[in-house]
């Protein structure tokens, strides 16, 4: 499969799928977030083959996503945790869940419920302002180019709007 | 690169990378989201190759995420629109954006800013509570097996944890 390094692009949604759009990484931080810290059990709960696993954990604590920590000394023997970069991307995994749920239910209906602690009721996650805490979906939103806006790849068309880079370039 | 099919996964957050987590493909709904909706102009915005966009649009449209119209009937020519599953998912977008914003931020900061109709501000899209509008974090929030869990693969960790599947499953 044809691959491209994403560094170059300034858009923090390239940024991040630099980080978390390898096939399965979403799926080892949901697997990390629900319990599973041996490499073993991810392993066998997701199916996947050892190389890829190992190669993707690698990535994953590369960026600053998991950390290894040894739970054994002779022989040595680590388990896997989330940092906190992890375990903010996990609310983003929970709406991506709520999309999933509605969009390609699998079959026999939501294979999770999310329960609240705060409020104590089942909910669905939803992405919100953080000014007024109402929904935030594209009807009632306006992109605009930021400080990092620049006219390279991914952005030139916010750069553009903005009268940033030329129409040409 | 290794390429398994999630299809099989009780999960809805398999099932979404099913349908979009191929590279590029998240950048392509950002880019029709931004307001480029003809070939050309995505494939210059993103620097991708015509026959992998040309690749990624097909399964962005058999997914149900993109939809083509017509513009111009000789020669026929086509725009690319998110459908109502795709305006959706961009707000799961923004989330993962204001994730790379804060963990993989871009040189020279953030490189856009989202304003919120609703009430005028500048802010920071956040996973919340569909019932309380709290935020959910991890700290917040407990998974349990939904309608759809099953022992297959991606849901043994809650499954078992419900008792749904024995631990040697």
């Amino acid at each position: 499969m044809q691959r491209i390094s994403f560094a170059e692009m300034h858009c923090s949604i390239a940024q991040s799928l630099e980080r978390v759009g390898e096939w399965w990484t979403l799926l080892i931080v949901r697997d990390i977030h629900l319990g599973l810290h041996r490499f073993d059990d991810i392993a066998e709960n997701l199916g996947i083959s050892r190389n890829l696993l190992t190669r993707r954990l690698e990535t994953l604590v590369a960026g600053g996503i998991v950390e290894r920590r040894a739970y054994q000394k002779r022989p040595p023997r680590h388990e896997y945790h989330l940092t906190e970069a992890g375990l903010e991307l996990v609310p983003v995994l929970m709406a991506l869940m709520a999309w999933g749920d509605k969009w390609v239910t699998p079959a026999g209906g939501p294979p999770v419920r999310l329960v609240h602690h705060e409020c104590g009721a089942e909910f669905t996650p939803r992405v919100c302002c953080s000014e007024c805490g109402k929904p935030a979906t594209t009807a009632d939103v306006t992109a605009l180019p930021g400080p990092g806006a620049a006219s390279g790849p991914g952005t030139r068309v916010l750069a553009r709007r903005s009268g940033l880079a030329p129409e040409g370039s």
